[in-house]
């Protein structure tokens, strides 16, 4: 056995172990099991990399290699790290700006995976942390159940730039038909206040989220709004127009938004 | 000793002892001792992937903290892992394509620590993997010796690019005057053949790389050339306008370049 798999394994029970922590994100434990490990001769850890820096583009499923993988890393501490880290870096920037204090400088948060987290869904066997083919109806079902956890990282960064004085704008491609559970998960994962909440049109051609973020961000800029930071999981929530002063990476493995 | 440190430095020393390749870059040893591997609460791999992800910008040094963790995954498996992975993934897309055969079609790739590594420089304790601060004299001097070895995963993709019909052009923020060197050493690493290789005037006055690796793929778009792909270490190389169908970052951990 790789001296890495098996120090990687030691690790992430061990740290499961001693977590007593109260969100049920962290509440689930680790998957036994580490066959494959690799795809391609590119190890996990290479092709996660290689997913947050953009270099993997239009990816349709996590490898079925790399499914324990990426469930260890989702349940383990370093998912909770690096998510920390990101926001950590997101908070030292917003402080050290000055705000006009004229409400127009505006922090543009994501839902899936950046405000919301559905780890509990694609915890399920069934959904294999993105390794198994995504089920439209099984999601929809989740999300109407309205009981997404927050991302305790992203949970506390937004609420302390709204102690700041930042207005925040939440902008997803979730449809509209789903406005009122999602506004009640969002309060009760701790959300308690936005400017604006900008979900899909349902009649909405379809289009990219990178196209149809970015022309949100427009109207929003041409409506006198200065995007100071700008947090998502996706490349398409950060890359196009209007991007914002400042992009901020939530790391996400599990799934692939063009 | 935290289990995972523990487990990291096990795994760094089994694979280094291992370790039986030909390039200089294979040959360094890692450092030993390990103290540390947070900075401000925030673990060393949790800061490498915030800075991959381009979360942290405009960063001065490596924090101190960092350093030996730095140098551990530079001169470790994973370093080299992470960069095949990358190459690998912007090869699939290459054979992916039908070139027009019209000789416009092209790649850009970077010099430093994309197709040539400085590691050997910074691996210097003087230099501590990018944590010390930065001495233009005796990095000029190390250019001038004309003897950086290739990053391996990148030269095997160059290769693999012109013998599928690609046309390479090489954009430096290295100055002009050590054209000659530059060259020599290009040729001395495995790098025999390219379109163009463009280097910063002498007389260029003092702008960010993004900006005046922007301008330069314009000159190259307007004088119809085509793009396909965009190989660098820095989001500076990869943002910007005429960024290319598609980009590729090369891991680098060891210093930051606006």
């Amino acid at each position: 056995m790789d001296i890495f798999l098996f120090c990687f394994l030691a690790s992430v029970l061990a740290t499961s172990q001693a977590a007593t922590t109260p969100h049920q994100i962290h509440l689930l434990r680790p998957q036994s099991g580490s066959s494959g490990h690799h795809v391609h001769g590119i190890s996990c850890l290479s092709w996660r990399l290689a997913v947050e820096v953009d270099n993997i583009r239009d990816w349709d499923l996590v490898p079925a290699a790399c499914e324990n993988y990426v469930g260890h890393y989702m349940l383990g501490h370093q998912y909770r790290k690096d998510c920390n880290a990101a926001m950590y870096v997101a908070l030292q920037y917003a402080k050290s700006l000055k705000l006009t204090g004229d409400g127009k400088d505006i922090w543009v948060f994501d839902i899936d995976e950046t405000t919301l987290s559905n780890l509990p869904y694609y915890a399920r066997p069934e959904n294999g942390f993105g390794a198994k083919e995504y089920n439209s109806t099984s999601f929809n079902e989740w999300i109407e159940e309205g009981k997404a956890p927050p991302v305790p990282a992203v949970l506390k960064l937004y609420q302390k730039l709204l102690s700041l004085g930042f207005k925040t704008v939440i902008i997803s491609g979730t449809s509209e038909k789903y406005r009122n559970v999602r506004i009640s998960n969002l309060k009760l994962a701790g959300y308690h206040t936005w400017e604006k909440l900008i979900l899909k049109p349902t009649s909405e051609s379809s289009t990219t989220s990178l196209v149809y973020k970015s022309a949100i961000r427009k109207e929003l800029v041409e409506a006198g709004y200065r995007i100071i930071g700008n947090v998502g999981d996706q490349w398409s929530d950060l890359l196009g127009t209007d991007t914002g002063n400042r992009t901020f990476k939530v790391p996400d493995p599990m799934y692939y938004i063009s």
